[in-house]
């Protein structure tokens, strides 16, 4: 299925990318030599476009920075696929989102996936925020390299994924643990919550543990993206000491 | 000056705070009786509307999530109040952000500021985004508790912190060292530069040290309030050891 992706970034890493991009739209201005060597070498048709509202009319009044795509639609991964990807010897690392609804969330949690090297992120069918455009944006191109699956049953598939020998941790205010005390060197599961509901409670129940970041000041949680990037670099140092 | 907040977090964080609450308008689906109680102890006018549109017309078409408060504005502090706020024996840290854009952005990096004890945040009076009802709908009543100064001139103002005492640790791509091999245990500054653009030269010449986070993927960058947060909690780390 095709889609509009909009931003510079967005597009610049798209024509980068391995998937087809059939037409770029972009403001006669931002016309540069780099960027249409970069669209010939991926056989995409150009368009220049003298009026912003053309734009706007592809993709709403957004901030697409006079520049719009149309490439082939975001696929999402299966959990085997995910599963079946990570190199050999790595320790596994896959995300799960359950219920998390702000496209710039997401699209946030996928730049710092692909920083730190999540093998997967798995979000839910329902509520859920998915691969959306926007999400693309704000990923600036993480989208095109992180792995996502979306499935009907979060609380089914941690039951598999523990079958296979990974731990759960669960990011939740509730009967928690430090989240520096924890071991993180284990083929692992990380769980953040929704942004206004945190963790459902059959989710919950499959977590082997519970952390939460210490916070000292008045707020009582922080926002989604930045507990989950914090979670991660905790991670990704413990398995990557200095 | 006075200004419209919106959404139930929010309003409700003022409620709570030290500053004049003038008048809530709510959705009359919304009446319960908590609220209603936290807005009379506020001494609070209360209007009822049945339409949607009427809050829109107070804030615009955003997610006010169907209650608008008339507060009183959110006022900056000098940095001079900053400095005179800090806690006598409590290691100073300060948060300058260096031309940040998104409210989103600066929303978020207050709820962390007031998470991880940040003593005040500093921004330019050009281009930066400021304290609006944005900014206070995503820092969930942060706003209330952060001190922030906005000065004319950062990297004078840094001048000014570095004669008493302070170092400057800067946020930047260009001849860093990984963050995880700085000791955070002084009077700091940290300085996490704009979206698009980093830390500006001025200022970056003022920073002692210039700090990264590692990353393994094909993102060059993190989202500026995931990037903020992941310092400020190796900060608040290293002094605060488990």
């Amino acid at each position: 299925m095709r889609q509009y992706i909009y931003g510079k970034n967005t597009v610049i890493e798209s024509l980068k990318g391995n998937k087809p991009v059939y037409e770029v739209y972009m403001m006669k201005n931002l016309k540069d030599d780099k960027l249409l060597s970069l669209i010939q070498s991926k056989n995409a048709k150009v368009t220049f476009v003298t009026q912003k509202n053309v734009l706007n009319d592809l993709v709403g009044s957004v901030a697409h920075q006079g520049i719009v795509a149309q490439v082939e639609g975001y696929g999402y991964s299966s959990v085997k696929e995910i599963l079946a990807s990570i190199p050999k010897g790595k320790q596994p690392l896959l995300l799960m989102l359950d219920g998390l609804e702000d496209p710039h969330n997401l699209g946030a949690i996928l730049r710092t996936s692909d920083a730190i090297g999540v093998d997967g992120v798995i979000i839910g069918k329902n509520r859920s925020v998915g691969l959306t455009s926007t999400v693309a944006k704000v990923s600036t191109g993480a989208i095109d390299h992180v792995k996502v699956a979306q499935v009907t049953n979060l609380s089914r598939t941690l039951e598999d994924l523990k079958k296979q020998g990974f731990w759960v941790v669960g990011c939740d205010l509730h009967e928690s643990k430090d989240y520096r005390e924890i071991d993180y060197n284990m083929p692992l599961v990380v769980v953040i919550g929704s942004e206004g509901f945190g963790i459902s409670r059959l989710v919950k129940s499959h977590c082997d543990m519970n952390v939460i970041l210490p916070m000292v000041g008045h707020v009582t949680s922080l926002n989604a993206s930045v507990a989950t990037a914090v979670i991660l670099y905790q991670v990704f140092n413990s398995r990557h000491p200095l």
